[in-house]
């Protein structure tokens, strides 16, 4: 009892500061916070004082990643990057992103407390656009950070039809010096993400926190189907070319497949049926496929499988087919080193490390391009994710926020960057 | 080509008007003309000129229909009442309804040109909500006309919220003299309807026009599906309750089902998966069902089959659904007498006679409820209808017209009454 009333002590600040966080909302009664929205701006000028109040230095850079640098006790040495998103879904949860970037400002905070300096710098970013929900582009604050955001990603519009060049111009963001976002391989140390889980591995063994150990690969399509519209009381079944119908042959092939293929996930979460009337054939069907695995040629194999069985269907039923990938993400592995730190970090807090693998894509998914990367999981109730029932407790927050300030205490970066470059333990 | 050449002829004056009445629309471009829109309201002014010109006197009525009487010779007589309605679907083809109406007016005017009067009056009505597309009820003309329209179709809303009885204000109709809409069945001696098939039996017999026998019946349902949302990435394939993957399954079912049923159609126009999001497993989905039968007990049996197999779909994946019946019509039998005085007329026009069912709904449906209901199919290109590539040629329209007038030159009231009550020959 008195071990958890301590932690859930810790967890306090934590906790407030996400019921606080949730108060920035562009939807009064639920949360959501999409990216460069009015409510997202404010949200960053807030974390932006609990950075100062942590003892950094802040800015806000040209995508609106808000970044706080907490000096090291060395100058000219590589930094440390922790961070997460603060944007969220439609109706969200107040933990998915929100709980590592306000982790990683307590743990900062921790060291600022007590005058503690590492010998390198910490960074905590509070990334803009992880959730994509806005725009049909997403990881845009930490693909500008790893350098890798296409251009042509600004002129991206939301369903209003702003582009996203428009939106970080109402935002305050200067579209122009997105150049200068991009850090200097040379300038950073790695890159350390807290997040819940979005699932149900640590739950189910009774452990706050968990060590990643890789991030899934994920592959997106959209699938458009071209048949025959016709009357609902005329066409004879025998002469019909129902494009919805051929879409819900398809997404079960979809799912037989899924089901028969360890490591494997594939859902079709938006359907449309066009013209989308109860007394018309559909002349036409749009529909999304995510499909996710631990192993890129398990994907690659799936995906290649799927091309086939959908196209066979579509043949039989004389449907056009055409079958676009809209995004790809090989599998992004966790650096050895920080794996291990990690895990002792977590050992030394007196948790059982467990290594787990994230079916959920995250910043560290970009910054993977840029540095080595490592993510701390953090148990979620009955493993919910992006919906209101989202739940932390406030013993895991403080649990994340003391393995997160251990790390910080022992990492030694001359050892971190001659283990790099070892195979995974 | 002599006969074709005079055919096309007499059929020039429809397709003109058809023409001309394809330009009151709500989109410019296509063919959009929704109940009680200022496009309606135009169209409706210039269908009131057009049977003014054709020696009728006219009045809007206030559910919007426009109705045309041409005296009879004799006073006190039940009056034959023709027409079709002059709302559209949207993006629509040109004839659906509107050729029913012109043609209507073009035989009445062939009667005025000459000077006959038939003993009985002849009134041609347009009546303005056959599609049902704006509000959420159909046949609204009609069954105000049949006085079966239900007070509460009042409270209708359409996607902007507008009720259809401010819709009806706003057309310049008084919603208070509803009441004095319904006709009194002893003043109507039938109701005859010429309408494009939208099928293909015409055109493959190759005769310009049929008789109907009878519309077939038609029950739709709104399927409801509860399953669980999860995280596309997280959650496993056999931990999913994933509602569209359920309604993937039962509209495959659905198409088994009327496939393997002689004279049964069944469609599935439209489908939502809910939240509706890439990388979140539907946790909801709904879907419309349209099912259509020439016999009630064929669409009845079907109705229950198809209840057993979309509940043991659902129970099998831990689903919950709700199927709810939005719409019910039992089929309807055109009058023997009016069938067999059609028949005469297309034979005496120098057509082989062609007796079909309809597969689709038409006002004739609500107008069984007050009288003697028969129609007249015209062949449309390809049985393409509900669509801008709807066409029919001027032979055909002038066929039409022909039969229809020689239907009036010839009818004798007294005959069709007394062999009411006979059964279908």
């Amino acid at each position: 009892m008195m071990v958890a009333d301590r932690e859930a002590g810790l967890g306090e600040p934590v906790m407030a500061r996400l019921e606080s966080l949730a108060g920035f909302t562009e939807v009064p009664g639920e949360l959501t916070r999409l990216y460069l929205s009015p409510a997202h701006k404010s949200a960053a000028l807030q974390v932006e004082q609990w950075m100062i109040g942590a003892g950094m230095e802040v800015a806000i850079d040209a995508v609106g990643n808000v970044v706080g640098r907490y000096e090291g006790r060395e100058s000219g040495r590589p930094a440390l990057l922790l961070g997460s998103h603060i944007d969220t879904v439609r109706n969200a949860g107040k933990y998915d992103g929100a709980l590592g970037v306000l982790a990683a400002i307590e743990a900062v905070a921790g060291l600022h407390a007590s005058g503690e300096r590492r010998p390198f710098p910490i960074e905590v970013v509070a990334f803009g656009d992880e959730e994509g929900v806005r725009f049909p582009v997403t990881l845009t604050g930490s693909r500008a950070l790893a350098g890798t955001l296409d251009p042509a990603a600004l002129d991206a519009k939301d369903a209003d039809g702003m582009s996203l060049r428009e939106a970080l111009q109402q935002f305050g963001c200067d579209p122009l010096q997105i150049s200068k976002v991009p850090r200097p391989p040379e300038d950073v140390l790695g890159y350390l993400e807290v997040h819940i889980e979005q699932g149900p591995v640590l739950e189910a063994e009774g452990l706050p926190v968990g060590v990643v150990t890789a991030i899934n690969g994920a592959s997106r399509f959209v699938v458009d189907l071209t048949g025959e519209a016709g009357h609902a009381g005329t066409v004879p079944m025998t002469l019909r070319k129902d494009a919805l119908a051929a879409a819900a042959e398809m997404i079960l092939a979809i799912e037989r497949r899924a089901t028969a293929t360890s490591g494997l996930v594939a859902t079709v979460g938006v359907i449309e049926a066009m013209p989308g009337a109860v007394y018309v054939v559909p002349g036409a069907a749009r529909f999304s496929i995510d499909i996710r695995a631990r192993a890129d040629s398990v994907r690659a194999d799936a995906i290649a499988g799927l091309e086939r069985d959908l196209a066979a269907i579509a043949e039989r039923r004389g449907i056009g087919m055409a079958m676009r990938r809209t995004y790809d993400a090989p599998a992004a592995t966790c650096a050895p080193w920080l794996v291990e730190e990690l895990e002792a970090a977590v050992a030394r807090t007196g948790i059982r490390p467990r290594r787990l693998s994230s079916g959920a894509g995250h910043d560290a998914l970009a910054m993977v391009d840029l540095c080595p990367i490592g993510m701390l999981f953090v148990r979620c109730k009955g493993g919910v994710s992006h919906n209101p029932a989202e739940q932390v407790t406030a013993e895991d927050a403080a649990a994340a926020v003391r393995v997160l300030l251990d790390f910080l205490r022992h990492l030694d970066p001359a050892t971190a960057t001659a283990r790099e470059g070892q195979t995974t333990p």
